[in-house]
């Protein structure tokens, strides 16, 4: 039996106290965007009920292109209007460059990617980043609030990253 | 008072209770894959505590290079093997077409994305060609477990999606 079997189990379970639809478009008019790591339950962390926002997640909580896709998306078609970014202490991202985790990659499999890993050295520095590279976006263009925060991972606290 | 200002008032209610800090690698050693719906509470549909998976979103929880990044990461660096991917009834990414989306942020902007909308128009072939973009990806070599379902957003029930 796999992990994913187990995980299987939990939604039958799960889904006996379900009460649905709710409906697409979320009712808070807000998009989270967050690092993947596991330790990081965003709706907890926001307290956040379901339907209420979309939650976006990558490694770092970086934006690449993809980020501006789901964005744009979330805008444009789904009224969303408010942006959350949170990237976290202890982060993965903080661990290696890219110069290496490309040349590991390389060194496996013969191919070196052509995509950038995004790895950083200052979680605040990245979190301004990322908050420029919104505003410097022509497709998002609904904001009517965009701030950045770091979780920590010790206290469960998001502390606010300022200009 | 913005809807962020309400969130962080419920970031510092969920501080008050929390414990940690948890290890960095994901103690199930599973990456999700999802859409950034926010009905899809990927915690409470699969039954995750915090500190056991990492969780990827975006619009349509589609596979773009920006995934491929987030689980070569999260496989490579942080140890992960299982991948869960999950798209969901009732989806936004439905409801339009790349063309069309794609036009309008032309006439409003000036300028017309480079980048695919990923729209698509069958969940589970969808489905389908995110698994098969991963089992193509040169840089995720550590895969024991890849499996996509549809989340129901009416009864929060995950259905198997078969080749």
């Amino acid at each position: 039996m796999t992990v994913t079997d187990e995980l299987l189990a939990n939604n039958a379970a799960y889904a006996t106290h379900f009460r649905g639809p709710l409906p697409l478009p979320p009712s808070k008019h807000v998009a989270v965007l967050a690092c993947m790591d596991a330790r990081l339950d965003v709706y907890r962390v926001l307290g956040l009920n379901e339907g209420e926002a979309h939650v976006i997640r990558n490694a770092g909580g970086v934006v690449t292109e993809d980020e501006i896709r789901s964005l744009a998306i979330s805008q444009r078609l789904l009224g969303t209007t408010e942006i959350i970014l949170i990237h976290h202490t202890d982060c993965g991202m903080l661990t290696f460059t890219d110069d290496a985790f490309k040349a590991d990659i390389l060194a496996d499999t013969g191919v070196k990617p052509a995509w950038a890993a995004e790895a950083f050295d200052d979680i605040e520095a990245d979190v301004r980043q990322s908050l420029r590279r919104i505003e410097s976006s022509r497709f998002i263009t609904a904001t009517t609030s965009l701030r950045g925060f770091v979780f920590d991972v010790a206290t469960g606290r998001l502390s606010e990253v300022t200009a």
